[in-house]
């Protein structure tokens, strides 16, 4: 995890729901470097020390920043629920949709979520989102994509339909405003997670479930995203890649459901842990 | 300018074609911090003391790296000269078509070009870079527009069409491969271009002339663009964006000419330099 005011986040490890390890004096960052450089193997033992000894901290409501910090890149799968591709009036793809978020998107799990100036249809995504454990490039198999992964984060792929569907052709002008990506509460290092293709994800909007799916229902999995991205481009560690949203998204809905200011929305992911923000209107 | 080998650049500032004065002991990198701290405006001084006394340097065929480090984001502009649109067979857009390269994609202005794994269109495009002076977000006028660019540079924005065009429908799978943002050869600041609005932009392709164009011809120009990306995504310092290309790239061909191991890239933008890129094979 990564706890503390916006832009002085402190690396931590999680222990269990109350209590983490201060790694600050001897991770700089949870960043490129880090993940390039074996950093989860470097700090294993330390946190494992640490924790044996006693040497922890209590989670006191203190804010929680992105997991990570700011990625080389934020790469996004589109249409990756089979159902989702249907709410959204589009074909299933034969092969996974790629477009990308503004890195500078990327926020806390329970920060605010801002609208954009001009919104007319401010809409939630949540997603499974992967994180690149190391750089990667014309992988050879869906086995060496799994070795490729760090981990997982919970991210919400906040997205502006108007933006993204009727200003141009392309995705991205409706997916990078700032706040549109929240992701956390924590990392779970790849082995911690069992089964990936078999995880709870839901999203709920002031109280109301309007998502819940189970990662089993990809129509790519994560393997084979990392697997198939890393022929067209170099993934660096620590790019955030979100895998697609199950169905419910406001878009779905008949008529359609837009967030709006003093909306509230929750989500999580099992084994991932659980978001909350609060949206508010324009700067 | 950055000279130097691969991720070792040091930053200097050219004063002819001939002469640059280092600032290495200056200046980490032209990077987002030195764009978003004043720093164009801090060597100004050091730049000018420094010829004046005759502490320059030689430019001798050093490597030149690209005049920015890796940016926060590259944004590209697309279909944004009336007469490529038609050449690409697709309409005139009632406003910039935006899409992301994978800032990695930044290579020098001439190193090799390298065809990706699988490729069977690769293309040229030779732009117009704009790059971001600080951090910007809903910009009120194209005049706050025009502050807000640090500088131009030449791009070469390396496509490859079938990974573009038949990949999945949006178009960042054809755009992001190793080596596909050649730039440079160096950063003209904002004040040393007379007129954004009549710069002559060409390229060759093995000593052919293949695009001829000029900036006057653009959909969309400069100002506009940085005003209307404001709006959708917060602009870092350094970030990038290739305002997109003029008429006469491969696939405009009829039959299309693609790029092949061997063959030669040379283009160049007035006031912005020449570049020269080696096509070859995948590694």
């Amino acid at each position: 995890m990564r706890i503390g005011v916006v832009g002085a986040e402190r690396p931590v490890a999680r222990v269990d729901d109350d209590i983490y390890v201060d790694l600050s004096d001897v991770v700089t960052d949870f960043d490129e470097t880090f993940s390039g450089t074996g950093g989860l193997d470097r700090i294993r033992p330390v946190v494992a020390e640490r924790a044996a000894a006693g040497q922890v901290s209590r989670l006191t409501g203190e804010r929680i920043g992105a997991p990570i910090a700011r990625p080389h890149q934020i790469l996004c799968i589109g249409l990756n629920y089979r159902d989702h591709a249907a709410e959204s009036g589009m074909a299933v793809p034969d092969e996974p949709v790629l477009f990308t978020k503004s890195p500078n998107s990327l926020v806390g799990p329970n920060d605010d979520v801002r609208i954009p100036h001009g919104s007319t249809k401010p809409d939630w995504e949540v997603e499974l989102g992967i994180v690149i454990g190391r750089r990667t490039s014309y992988l050879g198999s869906t086995e060496e994509a799994r070795d490729a992964i760090a981990g997982y984060v919970v991210v919400n792929d906040v997205s502006e339909r108007a933006f993204q569907l009727e200003r141009g052709g392309q995705w991205a002008k409706g997916k990078s405003a700032e706040t549109f990506n929240p992701a956390g509460p924590w990392l779970a290092t790849a082995d911690e997670i069992d089964d990936v293709f078999a995880l709870g994800v839901w999203l709920d909007v002031n109280g109301v479930r309007r998502q819940d799916g189970n990662t089993e229902a990809m129509i790519f999995d994560p393997y084979f995203i990392v697997h198939h991205l890393s022929q067209f481009m170099v993934l660096e560690p620590g790019d955030l890649i979100n895998t697609g949203t199950p169905p419910g998204v406001g878009m779905g809905f008949d008529p359609p459901v837009w967030l709006k200011p003093g909306d509230v929305t929750e989500l999580g992911i099992m084994g991932l842990g659980a978001q909350r923000q609060r949206v508010v209107g324009p700067r």
